[in-house]
């Protein structure tokens, strides 16, 4: 039974072990994780937290991995987090890259991690975060958190990061669809990748043209004066063109970000952390063994509505709270 | 402003406009939903629900059309609510289908209702079920949600529904790729759709071996005792081969669950409803305008973690419900 002290000596002491085991934690909700975080947190804040989604087949993987080398070949320290997707329907596709990409841990400036989303119920983002905060507390320049882009939790664990980073590829329409749904909105960079493929032309200048013409301006959270307007980069991935472009548009962004208010901006994702450890822990205390299910299934059988019983539980707990007060 | 009681007798008498209201209420958690529901209570449980889920390009849509093209020759009448899908990259390309379907609407015997998932942020498998209450009280006998399968809060609608159908197609691994990630174990009825292509029969007998050999045998919630054998069945949804079978296997599993506690299984799932209700008003209560953000902000600031913040929001409100009991 490892302490949650001798974890977080552990990651002082650079030993990846310990922040293996550390993430281990934080999937599995162990009580030793908070313990080893509040030891660790003043050393937490150094890391530039990169979040990268888009569509499957986009070349994420690719591009993860392009951005690693190529920041590694600037002399920083790279983390990554590739979190699997939940999609039952769209999940396998990534191994190969994965695997490909876990080649590189040799080099002891690189730390790579998976984490599946599949099954988390809600406790992804808080998951990954709490990963993120360990692997910048480990000391690692940069960051890096990787999803699919589907789904409400792996679109929260990207909002949890630094710079948001959104790849298209052309064809299938992804483009403009993402256009249509907003996706847009949470980008801080666009890029094209495959840019070598037909119609690639295309859709950098409809991406464009939305960011430029439809106003597509924004500072990251809304907050503060800065308005930062989306480059549209493209890259090649497979061959690594355009990684270095592409990171320093992110340089750019931090730069941006330092001149307004970052750290508001990162105390306000870092609230959003607070809400769902604070869920996931009324979750489990409401409904977890010894909780209301039972008591609510003998209303149900009364022939109380759902929302009749959800009322008399809320009096109960909302209403001590405000007792309370 | 519309009273619920209005509502609810429009919706005894038989008038869509104020079913499609009442939908529009649970979408929006309007507070005179419940209202209306309570009224409508005694009504509801007489509509017996298919939940259809499955790939992008599975053909769902189009099996759902044909299922109830199928239903009401069999002078049955159908109400189909699709969920309109939550991933900004699998978005639009059911719009054809949609639009193809509503001109069935001409018809008196059926209605048609579309629901966004994007943005709905965990309320979506609350407000689909709502509605399904709402057009079971209508007085429908078959209520047919249908969403693709991304995402926990599209496998919670599915998951409400008293009968799942899962529609694989042959290609793109899909059918390998649902097996490795357990999505068989959601469901009580499997079809493989576009059954005319190549590929059909393999992906037929994988998941014949699947069902058997592996022994994915259950009863729907694993409650009870009877054993329910989830038969794997094939159609051409485009020439409306295979409706009568699916439809048969789904009247088939309704007589399965009426000889095992089917009224049991329906109070769990029921319970899952009553806990939504719960969550998303929590959510509201601690989260929304003065809550509990700005202060979590200020411990924040002074540089407590997001779990110590969260210890002492969980021990007011916790420590309060504890002591009220």
């Amino acid at each position: 039974m490892q302490r949650a002290a001798d974890i977080a000596e552990g990651i002082l002491a650079g030993r990846k072990i310990a922040l293996a085991r550390m993430i281990s934690w934080a999937e599995n909700s162990d009580p030793r994780f908070p313990a080893a975080l509040a030891e660790l947190y003043p050393r937490i804040g150094r890391a530039w937290r990169i979040g990268i989604t888009g569509p499957p087949g986009a070349g994420k993987s690719t591009l993860t991995n392009a951005l690693a080398i190529k920041a590694r070949a600037e002399g920083k320290t790279v983390a990554i987090l590739a979190i699997d997707p939940s999609s039952p329907f769209s999940g396998g596709a990534l191994l190969g890259d994965r695997i490909r990409m876990e080649e590189r841990t040799a080099d002891e400036g690189v730390f790579i991690r998976s984490m599946a989303s599949r099954g988390s119920h809600g406790g992804l983002a808080r998951a990954a975060v709490d990963a993120c905060d360990a692997m910048d507390a480990f000391g690692y320049d940069l960051v890096i958190v990787e999803t699919v882009g589907v789904g409400q939790a792996e679109y929260d664990v990207v909002a949890a990061a630094d710079t948001v980073v959104v790849v298209l590829c052309p064809g299938a329409g992804d483009g403009i669809q993402a256009m249509k749904a907003g996706i847009l909105e949470v980008a801080d960079v666009l890029v094209v990748n495959k840019a070598d493929l037909d119609g690639a032309d295309r859709l950098i200048s409809d991406l464009e043209e939305a960011v430029h013409t439809r106003g597509i301006r924004r500072d990251g959270d809304g907050d503060g004066d800065g308005r930062w307007a989306v480059p549209v980069l493209q890259s090649v991935a497979m061959r690594g063109e355009g990684s270095e472009a592409i990171l320093g548009a992110v340089d750019t962004h931090r730069e941006h970000r330092a001149a307004n208010d970052a750290e508001g901006v990162r105390r306000k994702k870092r609230v959003a952390q607070v809400r769902r450890v604070v869920d996931e822990r009324l979750d489990e205390e409401l409904w977890g063994a010894g909780g209301l299910a039972d008591r609510a299934e003998s209303r149900l059988r009364d022939g109380a509505t759902p929302y009749d019983v959800a009322d008399g539980i809320l009096a109960e707990v909302l209403g001590a709270r405000k007792h309370a007060r």
